[in-house]
């Protein structure tokens, strides 16, 4: 069992309308100094068994196809803790 | 200069119909052994000046007030890297 994290975010060149949203909001609320926000999304997964190489890199398809929209979005895959079985 | 990260993710308790679509859609597409799937929010914000503890507590502050919806949703805040200047 793995606990498997991937982060989903708008690719630098593209525009993200909701992280301007939620940079003008702070501002308002007196929370300056923030020069940018972005949004994105984060998922984890929970997997079942062994985590080998090529468990790892069927997860990466799976974002790859799912997860992100790789035209306007940059993902990344990462482990964040795997529980070994007594 | 410093990005600090805020991630946003549905209670343990709390219903995810958005990771529960997610996890039946991964398992339609092949991607089996999957046992669960929860999706969440992530915010990259791009802080300027010097990252002081007040700093960060305010940005903490920020974030549960603005970011976060602490009924339904956890959230963590930390830094991920800071740029000093010359």
């Amino acid at each position: 069992m793995a606990r498997v994290v991937v982060d989903v975010m708008p690719k630098q060149a593209i525009l993200d309308p909701q992280g301007r949203a939620v940079a003008g909001a702070l501002e308002r609320l007196g929370f300056g100094g923030i020069a940018d926000v972005r949004q994105g999304k984060r998922f984890e997964l929970e997997v079942d068994g062994e985590l080998t190489e090529e468990r790892l890199a069927e997860l990466r398809r799976a974002a790859e196809t799912l997860l992100a929209n790789t035209v306007i979005e940059d993902f990344t895959v990462r482990v964040e803790h795997v529980t070994t079985q007594a």
